[in-house]
């Protein structure tokens, strides 16, 4: 485990400040291993037409890709505002070991941002949430899950 | 808005079938629009390096690609399972219409996918979370968020 490094999240806080100057959104990040910058990023959603592309998506994907792995075990991700509930779920999946933010989701709900929105979402019932959801034909789809209960080959994450 | 059309499904449910066949996660997706399939996918997170890369974020990125677009307004998601709260966000941030999903996070706990401790993680305060995560330098962060807020040209999502 690393001690907290400020040149990492200035490093983050520069990118989310040239990202707003280039058209993208106020957020950037970095991850780092080993005393190391692995990748750095910054939110390109309407730049690249795609909503997933937060800074911590972003740079998750780019140290994976450089990393040529899908668990990044052993790494820090420094990012310019808590994640969001899709990047904090991206930052579970991919197993990094420590979060650093600077903005919070109140900071972000008050430039017109989600976030906070979409944590209160995540906490209810599905049936109380303002996209409708519906389940059908569980039946059916969980072949797939017995299939893969029962492949002995397979690569797990 | 459309009527539940078991066709779609059908459609995910065999994405996440031929995945687990190709060696991907079992999982897959379909987004609508006007009565046609726009995108369909399926999980290739071990395939391609990408912990993001969910059959609901694939498929997202997809929709998007082909309609030139980061608003899925108007459009409807298929999803084999229910998504996990990286795919929720993601599906919240591309503001689709409606989910239907098909297995649920109990059978996703029950082959060994962390669906249902992520959701558990995101609901506590974030001192309690598995993944150690501090505030730092807000100040220094903020003048990201203030240049955002007195620009008159953004592209607002």
């Amino acid at each position: 485990m690393e001690n907290f490094n400020s040149d990492y999240m200035q490093k983050a806080i520069d990118l989310s400040v040239n990202s707003v100057q280039s058209g993208g959104g106020p957020f950037g990040a970095v991850i780092v291993k080993n005393g190391k910058i692995i990748a750095a990023n910054s939110n390109s959603v309407t730049k690249n037409n795609d909503p997933t592309a937060h800074a911590e998506v972003n740079t998750i994907r780019e140290a994976c890709r450089i990393l040529e792995t899908f668990d990044l075990s052993g790494c820090e991700i420094y990012t310019s505002c808590e994640p969001c509930p899709m990047c904090l779920g991206a930052i579970y999946w991919a197993r990094l070991d420590k979060i650093y933010f600077a903005n919070n989701k109140a900071d972000a709900k008050n430039i017109g941002f989600d976030d906070s929105f979409i944590y209160e979402e995540i906490e209810k019932p599905i049936d109380k949430r303002n996209i409708k959801t519906i389940q059908v034909m569980r039946d059916e789809a969980i072949i797939a899950f017995q299939m893969w209960n029962e492949k002995t080959d397979k690569i797990e994450y």
